[in-house]
C-alpha cells in the first residue's frame, strides 16, 4: 500500500474535520465532541509571541534559586497569573543551598596547569558575557574540601568501572578520580568514588558525548564548546531530594542556622565539573595502562587510567546558607468538584539563563494558563480545580517542589488527582512518561496535538519514529525515574504523574551551561517556538481533559500489564544473573580469565561469587495474577473517581524502600546507583542486583502484600 | 573445580613427559611417539638469535618488489637455504608494477593546504630516515590522473555508505571522495567510488582505528602517528590477483612492453592514501550535513559529509614498468613419496622495511627450514618433498606467488598436498584458518606448541581467550578470504591451504608504513622473538607431520559440517533479506521513514525493493545431505592419499565464479565487495546479496552439482 505524505495529511485533516469524534476516555461521545470544541478554542487563544517574549525576558539574567533574578522571575510569573484572574500566591520555602566561595583546581605534577573553570563569552550570545549574579561552574552539595592527590581516570565512575580498575590492580584509595559525565546521574559518581576511598572527584564533559562528537559546537552549532562545563547537583537524591536538613517536612523556617554536617545527602568528598578544555591537559598527563576500549572518548589522545603521574590539587569552599525558594501557586477553582485538584508544574529557576532548561517548559505552562484564562473569560469554568505551579530551586535538588509538597502533603493526598510536569521542551517527537494508569490518557492527548512540522498527529509522528527505529510501534508509557519535580508527587506521595515534552531534533549540547540561552534556543532548539507551542497544546489538553472528564480517565489494565512485564523482567534478571555468575565463576576457577589476559599487564581476576539461589517468586506471581483479574473485572464495571484518586496511594508503603524510606512507591524509584534512571519493582530489583537474597525475599513478600492490598481496594470499589 | 595456573602448568608438563602419546592424525600410536620425538629435536635446533639477526638484516633497507633491496634479500635467503643443503633456485617473474613518478594533493578551496604525504623520521627509529629506494606513500595500481573536484566524505566508502548519501541528497558524481580505511579491503573503496561516478579517491587512516584511539602512538607506543599513512594495493584483486596483464598465466617474459590500459584490474580513478594529519584540514573544511553518528571518527572535529566547500586537486603519475619479482624456491626431496609436495611460503617483500609484515613470518619460515636441515644432518629425510617458498611482490598484488603458481599450475595440481602460509606474526594467541579438511590437523599442531608466556598449550590459551570472550570454546577452522599468498593455491588451484600466525597482544598500528621497522618490532610487536619462535615451532610441526604421516591427516567430516553451516547461513540470509525487505518497504510505502526524518534536513527515502522470492534450495540441501552421508562413510573407512590430494580440486569449477573466472573454488572466495573478507558459498551468497535471483538459482544448481561430483569422487575412493 503506497501512502505518501500528502495522503497522510489529507486523511488526518479529514479525520479532524468531519469524522465522528474520536473517543476520549472519561467523556461520553457527546461530551467528547464538546470537549474537542473547547480544545479548539483553547488552541485559538494560544499565542507564540508570548512564548518568545516571556522566554527572552526570563532568560535575560541569571535566575537560580536564591538570586535576585529568581525572585524577579517568580514575581513576574505571579503577576501574569494574577492578571489572568488566577488566585495566585508566592509560597516561599527556605532550604539549604550552597554556592561557591572559592574554587581551585590545579595540576601540580608532572607539569603545572591551572584549570580555567570559567565559560568565556561567545560571540552572538548576548547573555554569555553577563557576570552579575552568574553562578560559576560547580556541583551543588559538594562538600567543602582541600585535597591533593594522584589522578585516576575512572570512565563513568560507576561500580562496574571500579571493578574493572581493581582487575587492573588500580586502587583509588587516597586518589582524586576523573570521571566522564554520562552513564548515570552525576551524583552517583562522587558517591561511588567515596565508597571506593577516593578523596576528590572531577567530572568532565567528554566531547564525544555532547561536544564536537555530537555535532558542531556553539556558536557554529548547538553543542558544547571547549571550555563549557556542566553544572549540576551531586546531592545523594536517590536517598531523598529536597532540603537535606528537612526530609519529610517542608523547609518553612527561614531563621534556622543550617549545619551542613547534619546533611546526610551532601557528598562525602569534594566534587567539581570541568570542561573538556580543562580535562585535556589532565588526561594527557596520566600514565598507567591504556584505558579499556569502551572508556576512550573523543579527545585526540590515548586515554590512560593512571594513577598519576598527574597529581592535582582541588580546593572548594562553599557558602552554606538557606536560600528562599519562591514557588508560584495559581489556582482556578473548580465549579463542580473544587476539591479535586489537577496540578500542573514546571520549574522557573535555571543554572544561570536556562532557556531550554527550564524556561521553554515554563513559558509553555504559562501559555496554557493564559489559554485557559481566555476560556474562562467566556464564562466557562473547569469542573475540577486547576493548580499551576512554577517551582523554584529544581536544579540544585528539586527544592521548591519537594519542600512545598512535603508541607502540603496531607491536603495533596486528599485532593490531588494528578500531577502534570514539564521541564523544558524542544523540536521533535512527543514523549510522555508516567503512571501506567494514565497510558490511554497520554496517548489520546498526544493523538490530538498536531505536529507542527509535518501536520500529522504528534502521536503518529512518534509512532513513525519508533517504526523507523525498529521498535514496537505501539505507544507504551514508560515509568518515571527522577530528575524533575514530579519526584515528590509520584514517588513520595503516590499521586499519579506524567512528565512530557517534545524533542530529538534539537541540537542541544549546552545542558547546565552558561550557553543555555535565548540566543542558543532560537538557533538550535526550537527556532520559531512551534514545539513550545505544541507543548502548551498538549499540556492544555491534559489539564482540560482531567478537569472536565465526567469520570476520571485512569485505566487499570495498563497498570496490570506493566506490573506483569516488570515481574517477568525481575524473574529473568535472577535467572540471567544465576547463569552469568555460574559462567563467570567457571572462567575464574578454570583459569581461563587469567590465561586469556596479557601477561605483560596487571590482571587480578575477580573472586568467584556465591551461586545465585532460586527465589520464591510465587507470592509475587500470585499477587500479579490477582491484580490482572481485578483490573480486568474493573474494566468491565466502573470504579468511582474517589477510589481512583486514592488508588495510587495504595501502591506506596509508609516506611518506603530499604535504606531510603522517603521513596514510598513500590513500583518504581530512581535507581540507587543510576540516579535519574528508573528501577521498576525497586525493592526486589535492587536487592537482586546487589545480590542481597534475604532482602530480595523480604521485599518480594512486601510487594506481594502491597499489590494484594491494592487489588482488594480496587475490587471493593468496583460497581 | 579450582585449577590455578600452577596446576595447569604441571598438568601440561606431565602430559608432555609421561602420559601416553597424544594422538596425531595420520600416525599410528607408535609413529606418533616417534614423531613427537622428532619434533622435540626440531625444537631443540631452533635458535631465537637467528630470528633477530635475520630480521635486523632484512629490514635494514627498503625491499619492495623491483628494488635492489628485494634482490639482495632474495639472494640472502637463497644463500641461507643453500647453505643448509636445500636444492634452491631464485625463480624470477616479471609482472607489471607501477611506482610513483609524481604525487600531489592540495586543497584549493576554501583555504589552501598542500598535503605532506610524507612520513617524517622518528627519533629512536633508525630506519625511518632512510630515503634511498624508499617508496613513498601511495596506492599501487591506482590509475594516473589529474583531477580537481569538491570533496565528499563517504565513511568507509562501501555500497551502503553511498545509499546513505543518496538518502541525504548527496551525489558523488564528478566529486573526489574521502574515505576512511577499514570496513573492507582498501581496493573496494576506489572501485565503489568509481561505480558511483566519483573522479578521485583519498583514503585516510582515522586515529580511532589505529592511531591514538587504539593506543599510544609511535614512538611512545606502537600505534600510527599523525603523519603516517597506509600504503597498499588498490588493484581489483577480487577479480584476479597477480600481474594485471597475464591472468591465468605466469608473467615470465621480461621483455614485454606493458600497457596499463589493457589492465582491467587497475583502478578507474586515481587513488591516494593519506595520514590523519593530512586528512584533518580537509575534514575541517567540509560543509554540508553532519555525518551520520557511525561515520564519525577520532579526529577532534565534527565530521561533515560535504560536498564542498572543500575542493581538492589530486595529481598522480606512475611509472608503469615490469618489475622482476624474485621468488626463492628451496626443496628437500622426499625419501618415500618425492612426488607429494608440502609447500610452505611467506613473502619477503615489504612496503619499505616491513619488519612485522612480512619479515616476522619470513624469519620464522627460514628457521623452520634451518631446523629441518639440522634434522637432516642426522641422516633423517622427510618421506614427502618439502618446498620452502619466499615470495616477492606480495604487497602490490600477490605477484610472486600468483605468477609462480600460474606458471607451475599443472605440476602443482598433480603434486601439491597442501600449502602452508604465514604473512607475519606477533605476540598473543594462535590463529589458524584454511581448508576445513585440515581442521583436526591444525588443532593438533597448535595443541603441541607451548605458549611462551604462559607455558600452556597454544591451543589451550586460545581456547581460554574464546571462553573469556563468551565465544564457543571449541576450535573451529575458519575459511580463507584473501590478502596473502595462499590465494592462488586455495582459490585458484584448489590446493588445501592454511594460514597461521600468533597475535592479539602486539601494539601494532603502523601497518604498511615506514615505521613497520625493526626498532618498532622489538618494542611493540614481539620484543624477544618468543612468538616468532613459536610460529616456527608451529610451522615446523605442520611441515613435519604432513611430510611424515603414513596417511594424510585430512578429515572430511569437518568439511561436511562447514558446508552444512554455510548452507544454513545462506538459507537464513535469504529469509532475513525477505523479512527486512518487506519491513523496509512497509516503512517506505507507509510513509513512516519520511515522517520520522527531520524536515530541516534533506531526506530522500529509498525506493521500495522487489519482494525477495523463495528460492529452490532443495538441490543444494540434497547435495549437502549426500556430502554428509559420504563423509560419514569415509570416516569409517579409509580414503587413499592419492584421492585426498586430488579431492579439494573437485570443489573447483573450471570457469570459476560469475564475472571472475579466476576464482574457481565453490566454497569460498574473497568478497567482491569486501576484498579480503571471505564469502562462503560465494556464487550463491553474492547473488543473494546483490538480489540477482536468476543467478542465485543458477549458482545453486552449479554448487549442488559440484558437491555431488565431489561426493561421488570420495565415495568411489573409500576403501
Amino acid at each position: 500500500m503506497h501512502r505518501p505524505l500528502a495522503a497522510l495529511l489529507s486523511i488526518s485533516l479529514l479525520l479532524t474535520a468531519q469524522d465522528p469524534p474520536k473517543p476520549i476516555a472519561g467523556f461520553t461521545p457527546a461530551a467528547a465532541r464538546r470537549q474537542l470544541e473547547l480544545e479548539s478554542k483553547f488552541d485559538a487563544a494560544l499565542n507564540r509571541q508570548n512564548l518568545q517574549q516571556w522566554m527572552k525576558r526570563i532568560t535575560s539574567k541569571p535566575h537560580h534559586v536564591g538570586s535576585p533574578g529568581s525572585r524577579e522571575v517568580a514575581e513576574f510569573i505571579a503577576a501574569q497569573f494574577k492578571s489572568w484572574g488566577y488566585d495566585t500566591q508566592i509560597e516561599t520555602v527556605y532550604p539549604l543551598f550552597p554556592t561557591p566561595k572559592s574554587r581551585l583546581l590545579e595540576m601540580v605534577a608532572p607539569t603545572r596547569y591551572t584549570a580555567k573553570i570559567e565559560e568565556p563569552p561567545i560571540e552572538g550570545d548576548s547573555t554569555s558575557s553577563i557576570k552579575q549574579d552568574n553562578l560559576p561552574v560547580y556541583n551543588a552539595y559538594s562538600t567543602d574540601g582541600d585535597v591533593t592527590g594522584e589522578l585516576v581516570y575512572v570512565n563513568r565512575g560507576l561500580p562496574d568501572d571500579y571493578d574493572r580498575l581493581r582487575q587492573m590492580g588500580i586502587d583509588v584509595k587516597g586518589k582524586i578520580v576523573l570521571a566522564r559525565y554520562g552513564g548515570s546521574w552525576r551524583g552517583i559518581k562522587p558517591k561511588v568514588a567515596a565508597e571506593n576511598g577516593a578523596i576528590g572527584c572531577l567530572i568532565f564533559s567528554d566531547p564525544q558525548d555532547d561536544g564536537y562528537g555530537a555535532g558542531d559546537v556553539y556558536p557554529k552549532g548547538g553543542y558544547r564548546p571547549q571550555f563549557s562545563a556542566q553544572r549540576g547537583s551531586v546531592m545523594d537524591m536517590p536517598v531523598y531530594p529536597g532540603d537535606p536538613l528537612t526530609p519529610f517536612k517542608g523547609a518553612t523556617d527561614p531563621n534556622r542556622a543550617p549545619d551542613p554536617k547534619q546533611a546526610p545527602t551532601v557528598t562525602k568528598i569534594p566534587v567539581m565539573p570541568i570542561s573538556y578544555g580543562d580535562a585535556e591537559p589532565l588526561l594527557r598527563a596520566l600514565g598507567g595502562p591504556v584505558a579499556p576500549q569502551a572508556w576512550r572518548g573523543g579527545l585526540p589522545l590515548t586515554y590512560h587510567t593512571g594513577p598519576g603521574p598527574a597529581k592535582v590539587h582541588l580546593k572548594l569552599e562553599f557558602d552554606w546558607k538557606l536560600a528562599p525558594a519562591h514557588n508560584v501557586v495559581a489556582r482556578m477553582r473548580g465549579s463542580e468538584k473544587p476539591d479535586e485538584w489537577i496540578l500542573r508544574g514546571n520549574h522557573h529557576d535555571g543554572w544561570n539563563f536556562g532557556a531550554s532548561d527550564p524556561v521553554s517548559g515554563m513559558v509553555a505552562l504559562m501559555e496554557e494558563a493564559h489559554g485557559i484564562a481566555e476560556l474562562a473569560k467566556t464564562g466557562w469554568r473547569p469542573k475540577r480545580t486547576i493548580v499551576f505551579l512554577a517551582w523554584d530551586g529544581e536544579e540544585p535538588a528539586l527544592l521548591g517542589s519537594t519542600e512545598w509538597a512535603e508541607n502540603h502533603a496531607a491536603e495533596l493526598k486528599r485532593h490531588a488527582v494528578a500531577y502534570l510536569n514539564t521541564d523544558g521542551t524542544s523540536r521533535g517527537f512527543v514523549s510522555i512518561s508516567g503512571a501506567s494508569t494514565m497510558e490511554l490518557f497520554a496517548a489520546q492527548t498526544a493523538r490530538d496535538v498536531i505536529d507542527p512540522q509535518t501536520r500529522v498527529s504528534a502521536m503518529e509522528r512518534a509512532e513513525a519514529r519508533r517504526k523507523a527505529d525498529g521498535r514496537p510501534p505501539e505507544y507504551r508509557i514508560g515509568p518515571l525515574g527522577s530528575g524533575s519535580d514530579y519526584t515528590v508527587f509520584q514517588h513520595h506521595l503516590g499521586i499519579p504523574s506524567l512528565n512530557f515534552s517534545f524533542g530529538g531534533e534539537d541540537h542541544y549540547g549546552v545542558y547546565h551551561s552558561n550557553y543555555d540561552s535565548y540566543d542558543h534556543f532560537v538557533r538550535f532548539v526550537d527556532p520559531d517556538f512551534q514545539y513550545t507551542l505544541a507543548t502548551a497544546q498538549l499540556g492544555g489538553r491534559m489539564i482540560l481533559r482531567l478537569a472536565e472528564a465526567s469520570s476520571l480517565p485512569f485505566r487499570l489494565d495498563p497498570l496490570a500489564r506493566s506490573v506483569r512485564a516488570w515481574t517477568t523482567e525481575v524473574v529473568k534478571l535472577t535467572d540471567d544473573l544465576r547463569e552469568s555468575t555460574k559462567k563467570q565463576n567457571e572462567l575464574i576457577r578454570g583459569g581461563a580469565l587469567k590465561l586469556a589476559a596479557d601477561p605483560r599487564l596487571t590482571f587480578i581476576p575477580p573472586e568467584p561469587k556465591p551461586e545465585v539461589p532460586h527465589l520464591n517468586f510465587a507470592p509475587l506471581l500470585n499477587a500479579v495474577s490477582k491484580l490482572e483479574a481485578v483490573t480486568a473485572k474493573a474494566s468491565k464495571g466502573t470504579v468511582s473517581d474517589d477510589a481512583l484518586i486514592r488508588a495510587e496511594q495504595y501502591l506506596t508503603q509508609d516506611d518506603g524502600l530499604p535504606r531510603r524510606p522517603w521513596f514510598r512507591h513500590v513500583l518504581h524509584a530512581p535507581g540507587f546507583y543510576t540516579g535519574y534512571g528508573v528501577k521498576t519493582l525497586p525493592g526486589i530489583r535492587e536487592a537482586i542486583e546487589q545480590r542481597n537474597w534475604p532482602e530480595a525475599d523480604a521485599q518480594m513478600l512486601r510487594l506481594a502484600d502491597t499489590l494484594n492490598r491494592y487489588s482488594a481496594f480496587i475490587e471493593a470499589a468496583i460497581r
